[in-house]
């Protein structure tokens, strides 16, 4: 079926394996490897300025035609806010967060990714199809256009969670990071209020603009066989534990959203109801295979499908860990630190109280979120046993995660179990092992051709 | 440069992922993917004589145009043995291993395979190359034309390794390895001797063709600037330890010999001498690309190049432990403990003295060949605390193998820590973390552009 990208990815195809296997990155395999394996409907990489991704991309020329001119309009109008006053200035400076973008909402990035999302779905008519709609913001640069940068206060917002205590003989890793620009921006006084309020308008907005596409499924009546799957790729630290951006195991940014629609009769077991299974963004293709009437493929996905769960139903065996892993190479961090970019990995696991973090050439980190939900208190180099119990376990089950196999990526379990016995005895005139000819024939006896 | 297969592979291609990336599996990238590699200049697979596997490969047409006919020539002169009555026998039944084939040695696998490597080397000419000269022999149906079938009699061979101990209270998996049809077999009175007798006479052969092989390049002037490794995939049990074939990890089959030949006077220092390094098969692309000139890539290949080792030199650093992995999936040993596929995995870690096998599903097992060379005694269940301490430093040392960084393939080390700093603080307008202006300028002047 039709499987089309409409919006942000910073995925990119591998131009030196594309060439070494002679793929065309222009052809349509080239371009859907380039994509995730999407077809590129609306492709928005994050709209990099003057970096080259992208260099003029749909949305500034949306903007021209709407009478938002110049060489980058996004930078121009939806990245650049107007004080009280009618002064411009850069969204990119975190202490204007809080003042309007200069774009109208309704030519936002977030409304016109709508829209596009809308276009799409109109030219597909009735052929089936998957969506990857994928909305830039909320997402640096914080601002949001009037009215929703007026929307909210900085008391509107959650408090910020830190404490003296973590800079206190912090692990090195995460010290290291909290010494990162946007760490150290964010610990600036009014910058995180700032940022809150236009944080706070995107999310209004996009809950806004998601409204109007339903609106517009239901009109089109697209909401009685579509499913719906509202996720986020991660969570932003907003200056909470010293940090700022996306790095590190934390809830805030490790405990992303996920509401799935299901508009099977089957999930009225659980419509509007709240799951606490450790589930993972890898349940998310094999879940859509599952839809779909796809066999599972275990061999080649690590994760499942989440429709038992959405019927009500709980599978007998699941997860007993979730696992993020970070490869912060590209960060500061690895520099302060001097790790050569190969070991710059942190793996962590999850048992929905215990949280375990594994650093390659540093000590792991512990939180126990029952007594410490707010992980403030790091028991990675604590001395109780209990503590180094529950290290070793989670340490252990990163190990069984490491290992799941996933050599065997062109053979399923299904093919090697349908083998019959009957083949394996003579395949083809292959007689390995028989001391005789009286031998393959005691076992021609003993084994009688399996049905399956 | 050029890079050739010459003799045996059971390497295909994965006909679903050629399809799914649009590659034409005649198409030369097509061919290579399926061979390793490798341009197949005469490819050999084992000569599956009714499977389908090459159903009419070179030496067949080879033996037919010598005078050898019939449908399966390979089947009917190379495979087939005769008896002092002047009687015939399928090779396939080990009783018959001792009994010469009826192809003449100068027509038999090995001679025609080492044959073809020269057509190989005069064809080249003066370009440079890599050939995988890769003899099918000694191999089941292990038996050889005369004179080697009569070279050696049974007490020729070293004595079987095997004891009564080892079959009481086994571990599962090698307890099902005993009881698969060539284990039993093998444990028959006198098919062990008989097996012997044609596989001495096989190494014999192989040693001649070899020596035939380098007079040729001595000849041509080859010598001179060829490096040649001889190696093996894996050993074979030949009845030690109960069993028959490869599957395990005593030191019959992993011990693979390796012997290197450099042209290079670096080499000098080493000529001629053995080395107790712990090294991997997965060393040998690494050195043949340092062999070269080209740059390691230890984000894409896991070994490293034997190089230093050859020019008498001791690298600071070299794995503590080797690492073999064995899939028995498509063996009987799974059904029997009805392991799921998935979970049918093993992993050894050796350091030289300590063997841990880590078993899905069942516990370890430990040979100490300090004490026990021969390894007859599993510690894998041993209450003594020593062995449980040797046991977690081998488990500790998989997992720390297992997570090594294979997910950034595509990014090399060295590109990561190429990039500037200056690059990382508004890399195309891309101004993230900054609170104003001022905090732009401010770190503009703290950070002046490296020249690495």
């Amino acid at each position: 079926m039709r499987s089309v990208l409409i919006g942000k990815t910073h995925m990119r195809g591998d131009a030196s394996g594309l060439s070494r296997l002679g793929i065309d990155p222009a052809s349509t395999i080239g371009v859907r490897i380039a994509e995730c394996g999407f077809d590129p409907y609306e492709r928005d990489d994050g709209i990099h300025p003057y970096s080259g991704h992208d260099p003029d991309p749909n949305y500034n020329r949306y903007l021209r035609d709407h009478g938002f001119g110049g060489d980058n309009p996004w930078e121009a109008w939806a990245n650049t806010v107007v004080d009280e006053t009618g002064g411009l200035h850069s969204g990119w400076y975190l202490k204007y967060s809080h003042l309007p973008a200069r774009v109208p909402a309704e030519h936002s990035e977030t409304a016109y990714t709508t829209n596009r999302a809308m276009d799409f779905m109109r030219e597909a008519g009735d052929q089936p199809w998957l969506a990857h709609l994928s909305f830039i913001k909320p997402h640096w640069p914080y601002v949001v256009p009037a009215p929703y940068a007026g929307l909210y206060a900085p008391d509107d917002a959650l408090p910020v969670v830190r404490s003296d205590a973590e800079l206190a003989g912090p692990h090195p890793v995460y010290g290291a990071m909290t010494r990162h620009r946007v760490s150290r921006t964010f610990a600036k006084p009014g910058i995180r209020d700032a940022v809150m309020v236009g944080y706070m308008g995107l999310v209004k907005q996009i809950d806004d603009e998601l409204g109007r596409l339903f609106a517009f499924m239901e009109a089109q009546g697209l909401m009685e066989n579509t499913m719906i799957v509202f996720c986020a790729d991660h969570g932003d630290f907003l200056g909470d534990h010293w940090l700022g951006d996306k790095e590190l195991f934390h809830q805030p940014v490790v405990r992303t959203p996920l509401i799935v629609y299901d508009p099977d009769a089957r999930a009225d077991a659980t419509r509007g109801t709240r799951c606490a299974a450790l589930v993972e963004a890898v349940d998310l293709a094999p879940t859509f295979l599952d839809v779909y009437g796809g066999n599972p493929v275990p061999h080649v996905m690590d994760g499942r499908s989440l429709r038992p769960w959405l019927f009500g139903e709980t599978p007998a065996e699941w997860r007993r860990v979730a696992v993020s892993e970070c490869d912060y190479a590209f960060q500061d961090a690895r520099i302060e630190l001097q790790q050569p970019p190969i070991r710059s990995w942190m793996r962590m696991a999850f048992d929905g109280r215990w949280k375990y973090v594994l650093c390659e050439g540093f000590r792991p980190m512990l939180f126990d979120l029952e007594h410490d939900p707010h992980e403030l208190q790091d028991l990675g180099a604590s001395a109780d046993p209990a503590h180094a119990a529950q290290r070793a376990r989670l340490h252990e089950a990163l190990f069984e995660w490491a290992r799941r196999p996933r050599q065997r990526v062109t053979v399923s379990d299904e093919a090697i179990e349908s083998i019959e016995v009957q083949a394996r005895i003579a395949e083809g005139g292959i007689l390995i092992g028989y001391a005789d000819e009286d031998d393959l024939i005691a076992q021609r006896r003993l084994f009688k051709p399996r049905v399956r």
